[in-house]
Order: structure tokens, then sequence, then C-alpha cells
């Protein structure tokens, strides 16, 4: 699972029926690079989350049937590391 | 999901059955790379979609029995970073 | 699904069952790597072609009881970008 | 399966119900980067472990219900190598 | 499935009862990283083999019940490319 950024929510009215009514979010990765994930948990612009890829991704919507192969799965409270505290 | 652009048709004419009657698209990744996915959406060269990859990828294809690893999941609108509005 | 180009075949007699009797060729990837795909379309050095990973690639051999995670899923004729016309 | 360090517990109140009561760890990977897991060994920060990832994560929680794509799978003793002896 | 070399056992003891008596080796990718795998064949340090990764590698082993992600798939005689013969 990865620590990603969410960024903004995906506009996107044409798209497969296995995510319909869902809500999609862009995020920013660690490498800078953006992803999009379905957000079962109800995040805003800003928030650290964790991501559940592969077929995990699907369970972790809590419904099968949606067909992400990326889904937000916490939002993120803080970490320790050496450096001392960190999160959002 | 990857946000990606659409390039061109793949024509491929000995391919496994499996992929029999698909429309092929290439992609060019966030990378500079290319990629190849089904489009059960019915995209146009230029156009910003987001895919999906791993074995939810056969679901979102609306038929399991199509064995392909990357499928687009639909087009792309516009998102919202603090740089402004963006998309196709 | 990746765009790679065939180098030749892999002769490896101790393998796992799994892979038995199965033809494997060497790919070169778009990145200047190498690696190892079965093959069900029957393809020749130097051939173009796409490969299907993960779970699909074991349903993209004929028999999912082939023990891959990647298998070689057409022979590209050619296509078309802005720069014109590729292909094998 | 790769090989990572363990960095600190990751504090995750909001998050999907299939990760519900698990120890989730915060690892480095081999190349300074971050990653989450699902640990169901009982490591402590600095040991060095072996994740598993994909669908295998699920089933080497003990519990296919558990939504993650990557698990703890065991604490490296050591290996050997041309240079010597390495790990924890 | 990716050409790697065999570096050396991995010595383990703690570890998901998913993988109890199963003979781990670590693996030096084409990049010069180090990953660890399940060995059904029967490798020594310096081999170049072939790994099968994803849910295959569960079924490569022989052992559905195997909770792994990279499983050694064979032991490379050798291929040959523009350069000549190479392999082990």
């Amino acid at each position: 699972m990865e620590i990603v950024r969410v960024v903004s929510d995906l506009v996107c009215t044409s798209r497969v029926s296995g995510l319909d009514a869902r809500s999609l979010r862009v995020l920013e990765t660690s490498s800078g690079g953006l992803a999009v994930a379905v957000d079962p948990v109800g995040t805003r612009p800003g928030d650290w989350v964790f991501t559940v890829s592969g077929s995990a991704a699907r369970y972790a919507t809590g419904d099968f049937d949606t067909h992400t192969d990326l889904t937000i799965g916490g939002i993120i409270d803080f970490w320790e590391d050496a450096g001392g505290t960190r999160g959002s």
C-alpha cells in the first residue's frame, strides 16, 4: 500500500458501467506522478491517505463489482520515524 | 488507475482468441512510454482517459473472457488542482 | 499491455511443471530490459508484439493451468501516430 | 517478495472496514521510498523483513477478508552473498 | 517473467504459516536490486533463472496455499541474440 496525497475530484461523465456512481479522486504519488482512485472513505484535497491496489482494491470498496485497481484505504493521522512525527 | 492520452488504433491481425473483435488503442503514459489497452468506451486519438489494470481490466470490458491487463475506464472531462482546471 | 520486440527462444530444460511443453521467448522491452513470455501465437525473432501480464496471461495462453505471468497477445501489423505509420 | 526495513507504526483511525483491527507498518523500500503493510508477524522498528504483494498478501495475513496488497511475510535472520553475511 | 540470478539462501525463522517449509532464495534482478522467491526447482547460487510473479507464483510452486508473489520457474540453459549465445 502506498502513501499519497489527495489532489482533487476527477470529473468523468463517460465511464465503464463498473465505475458508475463512485467518487473518483486524483492523487499525487510520492514520485510526483498522478493516479486515480475510488474513494469509499470520504477524503478532501490535501489529505494524506494510503491506497490499496490490485484485486484487493475491488474488495476494499465494499463492492467487488466496482472495477477499480486502486482504492483509498484510509486517512493517515500520523506516523513516527527517526526524524520525529509526520502526517497530516 | 492511470491518466494517459490516446494516440491511435492498433492494427493487429494475428492475436490470441481472448482478444478477438476488441478495439485496441495505443496510449501514451505520463512518463512518455506506450501501452496497449482494450477500449470499451469509444475514444478518439487525443482524448485524455484513465486506465484500469490487473484483473479489474477484464471485468471493466464488460466481458470477463476478454484477456486484457489494461482497459480504458473513462474519458476525463477535467480535474482541478492548485494550478487551476486541467483536462481535455 | 506492453509493446515489445521478440529477441530469441529461451532454452530451459529444468522448469516447473506448469510451464511444460510451452514455447518461451526472450523479449526486449521498451526500456531496453529483457523479459520472458509464453508464445501461443507463433512469433519469430524481430517481430513487434504486445504482451498480456498478470492473471490474464494464464487465460491468454488458452490453458489456465499454464503458470505464466506474461504471454504474447498478438503480432503488431502497424499503428499510426503524429509522426506517421510505425510497426513491423 | 521484497526486502524492506520497518520504520514505524501507522496511526490511521478512518479506514475501510476490510482493514479494521489490523496492525499497519510504514516500511522503507530498497529505493528509499515508503510503503504500508499489514503485519501478522509482530515486527519492531528497525527489523529487516520481506513483504508479500498482490493477491497473496490477503492470504498471507491468515484472513482472506483483509483487504491489503502488501503483507509482511517474515523477519529476516540473515543471508550470505559474495561480500559475506548480511541481515538484521 | 524476469531473468535473474540466484545469490543465496534466505534464513528466516519467523514467517507466516503460508510459507512454512519452503526454500527461499535471494535473487539479484537485472537492475541490480534484490528480491526473494520460493524455489521449487532446486537452484544454486550463481544460477541464471526466470521468475514467475503475481497469482501465477502460487500455482507455480505446485501448491496454491503457498503465499508467495514470486517463484523460480526454471533454470536457464541459454538463449541466443544478435550478440551470440548467452546463459549460464
